[in-house]
């Protein structure tokens, strides 16, 4: 993680978060370690919690080993985790990195007094724009809604990873199969765009009507989900939204058609009432109605996570990057920040795009 | 031009402009003069002239046989201009169809009262933001800002036809040869993108972090202009800005590197006091300290007008298209709409990309 | 493998290996046994051993359940091997499918006489070629050596699976990663393809210069070895000779550059002398001098299989079916047929590209 | 043309020419001037004549004020050139420069004796392995057989123009229209990869069944010409062979369908009997049975030739210089060379790739 090691050295040396006390919650293992030190090398008091069933114990156990506080194990449930955030909390942390704002949540109601944080997820900034909105009086800086991640992490690293773990659960080849990439967003078009370099007949379904422009001009036929369903060999989801593909798709496949999901949930293929066999690793199949056999691909759950290696990683430098240049904004200048959740400030991410290029042009 | 015949037949029957006065003020050729009946046929009663100097006699002829008023001819100069505008303007036009707000100007020292109407170019709309500010009290429809044309035309149009451009003024092969593409907006883009696609080695340069950061993960090297300059064979700017290559790029250019520009303006390259000989069409020597020769294209306009055959008629076909749909709106239900200019409405770009979906799955 | 499926239809109606005794040296594993099946259903009596220690005994279980003669198990050594080729050779079959020329070199120290056989391997080619040239009396057609495999297997097989191996065993993104991709045969055109066609800056070594020629004409970059191992973040033989790569390019190479090979032997990189650390699965670190450390991919073994998950399915089906074809050739008609090794029957070539072509078409 | 100007220099020094009568029969072009002065430079005394009506007189000119004997004029017809013919083969040249085999049938007829020589085309180097098979008893280098001509001027050469000369007579965009390329050697898949990489949506055509599994593997749809000609918007045939489209194929297009040809001669589309009516420059209209319009493109000439700017100047670098190589080689060496036509020898061949790689890399 190139930019991330070039942000430890540096900080090494300017140390943003000196004596700062900063609390965290952020599934405990490998990545976040790193960031961890990172911070503690940044002059930071660090205090972490993990989600529930995340934290991997022997991550904790090194990072105790560190001067870090951890609370929390592997064996923890949704109780132990309300008791794990009371813990941090109660270190009073002048900062937070939030995930899904549950730090936030604690201390809006304990009424804490926080100089500002940072969000990773866009769940985490939806509710504190809606639950708890009006009771977060500080700065919180929402990672994912960077521009960067749509770029790297959306567009080309789940692209490319998408493609990798359709090989990896199926073996086959790519040229002239049929593939339907419903869904014309970031994700949709690097999935589309990196399938039709490796030779794939690649069909786009969205009805957002400029977007299925735009993919026409960039060289694919659109169609709509009703003929693309019954054309495809392969259909992948890619939306964001529920019940994409619903039991009339399905029942229009051809026999022995692949279905995968590469969106966030697995609920773009409504799968209800569908009898699942498993096949092999990453491979079920589906027997819909006239004896139809369809074949799923890593549960329906994000072909390029659950299917393949997972998001490069270049996107977790990038991703921890931003977050621990936000988190040194956060504790050094709130003057220029709004109260509430807001975007990563236009020149982090141009200082971030800047280190990234520099490191690909290594 | 698909779009613009199948609007013609329904217009035709539904007659949105019926014994509507449209003023004009474009360009007096061959596809205005489609546009016009399009109008006509609509229901309007079309009075018309051209810029200073671009009105084709001939398409005039034939537009006054089908009973369009027009003023002016190929010999107007900008005296003639400024009565012709005022021609167009005596016939009281419910709606006018602008180009760089000649007659919106008209219309606010007159005082006259106009219904609203549509503006071709940006700096037509330029100049109702500022030097016209507060004096158009009707809504004027700014069609060179749709989205569909950042799509259609910048994109691929100018990709694909400043590619055809340089190997019409150059005869040469592209594999290999090294492009510099100065700015990675939407034209430059797609001309790198079209470039790289026919194997020419392409390097971008952005000053923007997060375009640049962009055209990596897109596959680009990026670079500096000082650094890009030196190593080109061939450099295209394309950043709408003036005076980017300058006297010491040029210096440190190879010895018949190739100069072009496909920006709108030709200032992009600082030629002050640089001889220039013409070699052959659409090619002059440059030459420059030092013994070095250059080659500029095109004279440094715009390499796909003036080098090759221009925009592809797909893109003609879409903006008189946003013309007619904008104009029929602006007659028949002006509540939806501000006073001033504004962009196309949603619902229209949606409408004429789905007409373009259609046209292009023919 | 809808090839083979369509084959075995064909077959169990025509029978053109009724009554034939086939003998079989080939690995025992699940692809051969739908092989078998194919040639049971077309009227062959089976007998089969594998190579050693390739034989999967629950394979060989199964097989034997369906009447093929199966010797040999997954215990089995050089000396049993040996024996297992007697065995089969003592049921004295008409016609054989040969692995390395295990059965034609037992058939010729015997003086067995056979009506004709296949040989699945370009190494079993060589040796009927010069260790039994002369000795072998009968026509054999080498499967590999048709220009189906080329194209279906060396170029799109391994150049899709080889970038596969790449993201599996490291996780990274590819676009501005700097490739050198040793070798521009049919596979390496593959590998460098499906690489740039994924963002990467890929620079081709071969010293062929037409072949080079045609590299930089499909937009590659190509260098000499000396200056691309120094150049390169990944370095990818693909030659088919030994030590290529060898000290002098490794210690040139940058700190933290990997090292992978997808040529069918794993000598292209000449390690002797490097200390290998394990780091994680499918990867290694080399120290070479002056402190650098390097990563070796897949212990230096092919990428694709022992990094990934092997050839695409559509290339067994391809190869299966030549097999299944040629047998039946030789089995019926030998008179089109010369003596020694040859190529498969252009005719035959022919079908099976009809027939992939179909089902790619499905 | 680097490759010819580096030539020059070095033949400048190693004269291995001197003193020399060349003679030559090509069309007396600018080009061919550039070739006579490097000859002349190699210390060869030239004489030529062109073919009947190609001769530039200006050039002609020119070429004389440097010692070069001309013979002909632009207004020569067959008879005359017969003469001139005659006329260049009484300076009784030692090694002759031929096109369409003209010098060496007189050669043959006068019994003339002759060291050796090269021939330009496929069509010359026919005539001498049939018509005057036996008769030419000196070594003749056939330069349009060079696989270097098949990579640079065939694949990449006439692909990239091709799509120039589309765009140019056409000026339509390429992304999502419906082209079928008859035809999948090495002009067809230049052409077919070319337009897809613009986004069009290309179906190949291809009686081989092996051409027709690289077309797919290569991401081509494939479709036999009866299903391709009704579905395309735009046909391209480049088989090299007549009457490929015929009246039923024309018949079965939509209305509006384009038509044009890339290979050599005008044969592969059958226009018997088909109304021609001239639309614009480049473009025709065709009117066939049941009231369809159909557009005809240069003619039905090359389209690169007769409706673009032709082929790269990087083609006639290289043609002109394995022309000077072969030359020298026929004049100082025919020990290696046999009698008649033949290849160019493989140490020439790679010896000028070598020489446009280091072009290409400049």
């Amino acid at each position: 993680m190139p930019i991330l090691a070039g942000l430890s050295e540096e900080m090494k040396a300017s140390r943003p978060l000196a004596d700062i006390q900063v609390g965290i919650c952020l599934h405990v293992e490998p990545k976040t370690a790193v960031l961890c030190q990172v911070l503690v090398d940044a002059g930071a008091e660090v205090v972490i919690t993990g989600s529930p069933g995340t934290t991997k114990d022997p991550v904790a156990e090194s990072l105790r080993a560190t001067g870090v506080t951890v609370y929390g194990c592997a064996a923890d449930d949704a109780v132990a985790h309300k008791t794990n955030i009371a813990s941090v909390m109660s270190h009073r942390p002048q900062v937070i990195l939030d995930n899904g704002a549950d730090l936030a949540a604690c201390a809006a109601r304990q009424g804490v007094s926080i100089v500002g944080g940072t969000e990773e997820t866009t769940t985490g900034a939806n509710r504190l724009r809606e639950e708890l909105s009006g009771d977060v009086p500080f700065p919180v800086i929402v990672i994912n809604d960077s521009p960067l991640k749509a770029i790297v992490e959306n567009q080309h690293g789940v692209g490319q990873t998408v493609v990798e773990g359709f090989m990896r659960t199926t073996n086959l080849l790519i040229p002239r199969r049929k593939f339907a990439v419903i869904g014309y967003g970031w994700c949709g078009r690097g999935i589309a765009r990196y399938l039709k370099s490796y030779g794939g007949d690649v069909v786009v379904v969205d009805t957002d009507e400029i977007r299925a422009l735009e993919a026409a001009l960039d060289g694919f036929e659109v169609r709509g989900l009703d003929a693309a369903a019954p054309w495809s060999d392969v259909l992948i989801t890619v939306t964001g939204r529920p019940d994409i593909v619903r039991r009339e798709h399905l029942e229009s496949m051809k026999d022995g058609a692949i279905l995968a999901n590469a969106g966030h949930f697995s609920w773009e293929i409504d799968l209800a009432g569908v009898a699942r066999h498993p096949v092999k690793e990453g491979v079920e199949r589906l027997d819909v109605a006239g004896g139809k056999r369809l074949y799923l691909l890593a549960s329906g759950e994000m072909l390029n996570l659950a299917g393949g290696g997972g998001n490069p990683i270049e996107t977790m430098d990038l991703g921890l990057s931003l977050q621990a240049l936000s988190l040194a904004r956060v504790a050094q200048s709130t003057d220029a920040l709004v109260t509430g959740p807001q975007p990563v400030p236009d020149d982090i991410n141009r200082d971030v795009a800047r280190r990234m290029l520099a490191a690909l042009s290594g």
